[in-house]
C-alpha cells in the first residue's frame, strides 16, 4: 500500500475472480460460469478484418447499435438501456448513483461477492438478510427497510430462484425504494423482472452477456429501466468513461442478442445438460440446492467442498470453492459442454467412491 | 434526474465527447485526435477468428499478456503496469484512490476537460492554476501546494509540451505530494516521464493506445508507476471490474506495442504532417500555440472558432470547438492524413479568403 492511498480506501478488499489459467488446454475450466458454446456465428461474420482496421476509431459513446438491439429483443424503449464493460460495472455505476451514503443497501448473506466489494468502494452501509435454511430468499425480510434491495436472481452461488410475483412484492412494497435485480443467471430458467420496469419506476434490471450469450470475454453488461433511471446511471457512465463499451463488442453483442435461434438453442442445451448432471450428482450422493442457473452447489457427506475442489483439480477440472461458512462445504460446478460434464461424473464417481 | 440519484451527484456535469457521427463515409473526422492509420498489420493477424471464437471465456483479469508487453517497451517490470478500459478509466481509479477528499487536487486551467468531471463525480476539491498567457504551464504555480498534482503533457487542447527537466522540477519538490502525468499525447514530440517512475515513488504516468498505437476503438489505457502505486490501483480496479480489459484488447494491445516498426513509421508521419499543416496554416493568416500532439488548437483574426467549426463541418469537416472563454476563439483540428489536411488546407483558404 503506498501513502498516497486515500484513508477511506485502506480496508477495502477486492473482489477475488476465479482462476483463468494461462492455458486452458488440458483444464476442464468449470470455475467462473462460462459457457460452454463459441459466440453466434453471427459474431464472428460481424468482427472481420474490415472492423478490426476500423480500431483506430473510438467507439460510438452512446452505445447505440447495442442498445437498440437489445431494446429489440425486450420490447422496451431504447433510452431504457445503458450499456456498461461488463455487467459489474453497471452494478457499480448503479449503487454509487442510487445508494444513500447513510441508509446504504440491503441483501442476502450468500450471494454475488462483489456487492460487499462495492460496498467498500463507495463507503455504502451494507445490511445483510440472512437467507433461509434452504438457501431460498427471505422476501418478507426485504419488504421493509429503506436500504436499496440488491438481489441476484437466479442468485449467485446457489443459483435458486426467486418468482416474478415475489420480486414484485418486494418492488411495490416500498416505491420510493430503488430495487436493483442482477439477472446474470435468468436465462437458465428464471424469470426476468424486465417487464416489470414497464410499470414500476424504482426498479433496476441488471444483465450480462457473459453467460446466456456466450460473451464473456467481449465485456458487454447492462441495465433495463425507467428512463428517469437510466439517464442517472448515463450521467455517472458519462463521468467516468464515456466511451465505456469498445468498439467490437458493441458489434459482437447487437449480432449476439439479435440471434435469437443461436440463444434458444445454446440456452435449452446448458439447462439439459445441468438437469442431467443433477440427476448424476444425486446419484452419487450428492445434494444441492435447486439450480435454476448453469451452475450446480454440490456438497458429498463423505468430502468437503475444499478436498473436492483439490481433487479435481488434480484431474483437470477447476471448480469453484467459497470460505463462506454456509456454503463451505459445497463446491460450485458451472455447467460445461455435456462431455466435460460426463467427464466430470466419471471422477466424481471415483473421488467418492460412488 | 430520478428521485434516487444521490445528493453528492446532482449536480454532477458529465464529460461530452466528441461526436461520432453514425456514417463516416462523407465526412472527414478531426475532432477527436484519433490516428488516421489503422492498427498494426500485426493487430490484424492476431484477432482472427480462432480468437473470436474464444469470446465466451473471461479476459485474463491479471492482463498479463498486455502488461508485460508494456513492461518490455519501457523496460520497466511487469509490477509497476496497471491496465485499463481506456485511459479514462485509470485517471478515474488514481484520482479516487489518491486524492485526499479535503485536500483534493490541482490542475491548470485550460486542459483536459475530464479532470473537473472526475472532481465533481468524486467529490474532490478542484484547484484551479491557470495557464501563462501562452497557454505555457506555470511550473512554479505547481511546486507548492499539497493537492495532488495532475498535468497532460503535452496539454490538452492546447498541445504544449513541458520539458522533462520541468515536470521533475514539479515531482521532486514535495516527495510526499502525488503528481500524475497524462501523457496521452506524448509519443507526438514530448518527453515521457516514464523513466522518472524509477526514481520517484510519487509520480504516476498515464498513457493510452487511442492515439499514437491507433487503437482508439479498442479502449487500452494503462498507468506506470512505483509498485506500492500500481498495488493501489490493482485493489481499486478489482474492486470496481476486474476483467475490465476484453479479450480481443489485450491481444490488440499486445500486438501495438511489440510493433516498434509501425509505431515509429506512424508516428513520424503525423509529426510530418502536423509541421506542414503548422506551415499552411500560419501563410493562411492562422496562428496557434506550438502544438508537440496529434492536433493545432488554431485560430484567424477573421473569424470566431465557432464560426471556423461551423464553416467547416458544411465542408464536411468535423473539428472540435470549447466554449472555455481563454480558448473560444479556437478550433481544435486533429492531424489526419496527409490527403485529408490538403483538402482542410483548401477549405480553409476558401473560407478565410487567403
Amino acid at each position: 500500500m503506498s501513502r498516497f492511498l486515500r484513508q477511506g480506501l485502506k480496508t477495502l478488499v477486492p473482489y477475488v475472480p476465479g482462476e483463468q489459467p494461462r492455458s486452458v488446454k488440458r483444464l476442464i475450466k468449470l470455475n467462473t460460469n462460462e459457457s460452454p458454446f463459441p459466440p453466434s456465428p453471427r459474431v464472428l461474420a460481424a468482427l472481420g478484418e474490415g472492423e478490426t482496421k476500423k480500431l483506430g476509431l473510438y467507439s460510438d459513446p452512446t452505445a447505440d447499435c447495442l442498445r437498440r438491439a437489445i431494446a429489440a429483443h425486450f420490447g422496451v424503449s431504447a433510452d431504457s438501456v445503458v450499456c456498461s464493460n461488463g455487467s459489474d460495472e453497471i452494478l457499480a455505476f448503479a449503487l454509487d448513483a442510487f445508494c444513500d451514503r447513510e441508509i446504504g443497501m440491503q441483501t442476502p448473506d450468500i450471494t454475488y461477492g462483489f456487492y460487499p466489494v462495492l460496498s467498500g468502494l463507495y463507503g455504502i452501509p451494507m445490511t445483510v438478510r440472512p437467507l433461509r435454511e434452504d438457501f431460498s430468499v427471505d422476501v418478507d425480510a426485504f419488504l421493509s427497510g429503506r436500504e436499496t434491495v440488491v438481489l441476484a436472481n437466479p442468485n449467485a452461488q446457489t443459483g435458486v430462484a426467486l418468482a416474478l410475483s415475489e420480486i414484485e412484492r418486494i418492488v411495490s412494497a416500498d416505491l420510493n425504494r430503488l430495487v436493483v435485480i442482477d439477472e446474470a443467471y435468468v436465462d437458465f430458467g428464471a424469470e426476468s423482472a424486465v417487464g416489470l420496469t414497464q410499470k414500476y419506476d424504482n426498479l433496476l434490471v441488471v444483465q450480462t452477456f457473459s453467460k446466456s450469450r456466450s460473451l464473456a470475454g467481449a465485456r458487454i453488461g447492462f441495465a433495463i429501466g425507467a428512463p428517469s433511471l437510466t439517464s442517472d446511471l448515463e450521467t455517472v457512465r458519462n463521468s467516468f468513461n464515456p466511451y465505456n463499451v469498445n468498439r467490437l463488442s458493441l458489434l459482437a453483442g447487437a449480432e449476439a442478442i439479435s440471434d435469437e435461434e443461436y440463444f434458444e438453442k445454446t440456452r435449452r442445451e446448458i439447462i439439459r445438460v445441468r438437469e442431467s448432471t443433477k440427476a448424476a450428482l444425486a446419484e452419487l450422493g450428492f445434494d444441492f440446492p435447486p439450480s435454476m442457473a448453469n451452475f450446480i452447489l454440490a456438497r458429498h457427506p463423505r468430502i468437503s467442498g475444499k478436498a473436492l475442489s483439490l481433487a479435481l483439480r488434480e484431474r483437470g477440472i477447476i471448480v469453484r470453492h467459497f470460505g463462506d461458512e454456509r456454503i463451505r462445504d459445497y463446491a460450485r460446478i458451472t455447467v460445461g459442454s455435456e462431455a466435460d460434464m460426463a467427464y466430470l461424473t466419471e471422477q466424481l464417481k471415483e473421488i467418492v467412491g460412488g
